[in-house]
């Protein structure tokens, strides 16, 4: 009866993928297509404690469950920054964003009447995966200038469908003085009219306002159809959802849905569109030859209570250099390609730049400075993850700095009027985070030694950096 | 090549489970045993973020999460009380401490000078069970009356193996003030010889001080030698642990293997002995007719920083009555018998005596008021759990109490110098726990008819309440 029971064995597990998993890789390669397909989805505003498997009690995601289950689970994978612009550039750069000028003191994102998006002179993801052979796809928010220039498909994606900026932005509503208000005085107000977000299909508006109710499925339905139409040759889909970013929107099928509430049924909805992604891959016969990786943007934006993510264990949220800003959920899978388990070493998703163009078989460019440490040996469960190290940025300071198991904080500042003032530490705080995930307990006297080698990191990476031209600062 | 990963479909699992898993429980129970074997894992001060299935990320859990995996996660289940020994009182007799005068506000818990214990004429699980002609061991810490009388072969177990209090007791150090300040000034002072605990063997005294090192390992191989002695007729086994209580302790094989550090070495050493069990019950073909439950006696000690553990995303911890105090991760595992999903209904440790009363075929006691809901139905994926509320006291005082979704604090108060004084609420705070575990966002002001039901439901207990004499307050 055996085979009828959920069961695992991880020991037989981890043979039996070192005795095949390998094999299947060089298959896979030999076949058609010897270059593996990549997608990633990206929540927005999404908390490290909000799915079941990161420890959520009420959240249901069965299907990012399963990934993480087959797959990868990383504990300890970092964003680029804890806002949205700087936190997105990183990750399709492959760069810290204060070298390529997308962040900044003065505006923290950017808004429709910004100036200025991406630098040309940067080479996106998909740029660098279309020199080998990828066709390319940009599925939700983009949020790295909005005048054409700009647009994904003027960065290296053969398509683009979604929003060009925040789902809060271009808010026309009349009688309602703010989101947070609106909510607590009638939820039923909550509607999708009330932003004038443009949904884009490449270069054309084709919808304005953007229906947000039905967006998430939407962007879940481009998605697969992009799989089905590319199914013969290398792709890569940069899937970023623009939510649960709030405002919270969800379709018919989803909304009351949740224990969770609203902000549940909106990652609920989420996780049902992986699921029918992952389907598709399978159906498609493409599962054993594509990466699925799933992580944020950035932490839960707290102000907005019910309506803001949670960060599980990890000390506040999106806006701050804290870990609950910036350490996400990290999900990689790709059954024959990443080898199942509980990884606790240190990633970023500036890493994807560099992993996937390994996994194609392509360098990274040489011109530039890189932040992007290559993981695919890790995934392959070959070798420990070559990443040491998590530079901590709010805008274009360095805030904060981890070296191995240790951070140390320079400077703290909470965001959005909570966790406290700017403050600057002559002996800098110093956690050990795999000891203390929750920042609780400073460990500075006791440690100088610790802190003298961060230090020498922080000024050997100082020392080399060349900072970009702030793009965020002009404003029409 | 599908056999060879680690995979799942959940759709699938429920429809073969549908199909299989009640012919398997039919077939099992018409075998030469009818009835199933219980085996209850109970950590001691475990937190509810303390597991990787629950959030943690650098403590390693895989076998606890191979049981959530396989069996049924639950996410809002509770214990009894937020302290030792009336949380284990809860557990043994279905039964509110408060009924049994096992609950007190002058001590907290029993203490090695403590006159009285657990009152004779409490049925204790292990007493019901004998009814039903199950073999019972109690095996590790007891905390319901270190006197013979009290001890658990005179309490329903047939046989006990374990240290009658906490592990942090009978202190015989010199030179150290307290642990805390002792692993401060220097780790390696954290000597077992300094608590003098004895280790009993029935009512014998076979070791003292108890070898603390090795006693989580020695717990293990006790449960998995009465398994195999007690494998032809149906048996119970109770198995607390007497860690991750401070001070912690782990065996030479586990001692500085965790990223958590000591913390994490003494509950990745616990779940290395749940490994070994499964795999026993596994080897002796009982493994289809056995239920595996873990859970914890309540949170997480934290003014013991990194030597507590973590209440992941709950507020608070031990001693409080706030969620981080008494909710726990709970994990029942029983392949065809307990239908693999994640639980987000109300369950308590009281509910275990209702539970395996009815899955052994026996009659709760009719002559007393029981706190014991029947899981068996929701264990077998066939109904709700039957359970719609949680009374949270702390000591004979009720501070809270939640009616599905909701609950009101009447009284809250931080423990151990932590988490402010004592407050009474006229108007009780009030949270929604499914949308807001974390209890952050008093909704009191506009829910008026939540509060009413509550105090409600609390009056209706209250008048039918009969207190216990208090069994803690006695000294000698």
């Amino acid at each position: 009866m055996k085979i009828f029971k959920r069961t695992f064995d991880s020991t037989a597990l981890t043979l039996l993928w070192i005795l095949f998993g390998n094999f299947t890789i060089t298959n896979a390669q030999k076949d058609t297509k010897d270059k593996p397909n990549f997608i990633i989805i990206f929540a927005d505003d999404l908390g490290y404690g909000d799915l079941s498997s990161y420890g959520h009690p009420t959240i249901h995601t069965p299907n990012l469950d399963r990934m993480a289950f087959e797959g990868q689970k990383w504990t300890n994978f970092y964003v680029g920054a804890s806002v949205c612009t700087p936190s997105r550039a990183a990750l399709l750069t492959g760069r810290l964003p204060v070298r390529s000028g997308m962040a900044s003191n003065k505006h923290r994102v950017l808004f429709p009447d910004s100036k200025n998006g991406l630098p040309s002179s940067e080479i996106t993801i998909a740029e660098q995966l279309k020199k080998a052979g990828y066709n390319t796809a940009c599925i939700g928010k983009w949020h790295l200038g909005h005048k054409e220039q700009y647009l994904p498909t003027n960065n290296g994606f053969d398509y683009y469908f979604g929003i060009p900026y925040s789902n809060d932005m271009d808010y026309v509503g009349k009688d309602i003085p703010g989101y947070k208000k609106l909510v607590q005085q009638n939820p039923e107000n909550l509607k999708t009219e009330n932003y004038n977000v443009p949904l884009l299909r490449n270069l054309e508006i084709v919808e304005r306002p953007a229906n947000q109710n039905t967006i998430t499925k939407r962007y879940a339905e481009e998605t697969i159809s992009f799989i089905k139409q590319n199914k013969n040759q290398p792709f890569f889909v940069y899937m970023a959802h623009s939510l649960p970013h709030i405002p919270l929107f969800a379709s018919k099928e989803f909304m009351g849905k949740s224990e969770r509430g609203l902000y549940g049924d909106v990652v609920e909805e989420i996780d049902h569109g992986v699921g029918k992604i992952l389907k598709a891959l399978e159906d498609e016969e493409l599962a054993e030859n594509t990466i699925v990786m799933f992580t944020s943007d950035n932490g839960p934006w707290l102000p907005f209570e019910t309506h803001g993510g949670s960060a599980g264990l990890l000390r506040a949220g999106k806006g701050t250099t804290w870990e609950g800003g910036m350490r996400e959920p990290a999900i990689f899978w790709g059954p024959g390609l990443v080898k199942p388990g509980l990884i606790t070493d240190l990633g970023s998703t500036m890493d994807l730049f560099a992993t996937f163009s390994s996994m194609a078989g392509i360098q990274v460019p040489k011109d530039r400075i890189m932040d992007s440490f290559d993981l695919s040996e890790t995934l392959r469960g070959h070798n420990p993850s070559p990443r040491k190290s998590i530079l901590y940025y709010r805008g274009t300071e360095l805030y904060a700095a981890r070296l191995g198991d240790y951070k140390a904080h320079f400077i703290t500042e909470g965001a959005y009027g909570q966790f406290g003032e700017r403050t600057e530490h002559q002996t800098p705080l110093l956690f050990n985070l795999n000891h203390d995930a929750s920042e609780q307990y400073n460990i500075a006297g006791d440690n100088e030694e610790i802190i003298r080698k961060i230090r020498e990191m922080v000024q050997n990476h100082q020392s080399k950096l060349v900072r970009g031209k702030d793009q965020l600062a002009e404003r029409e």
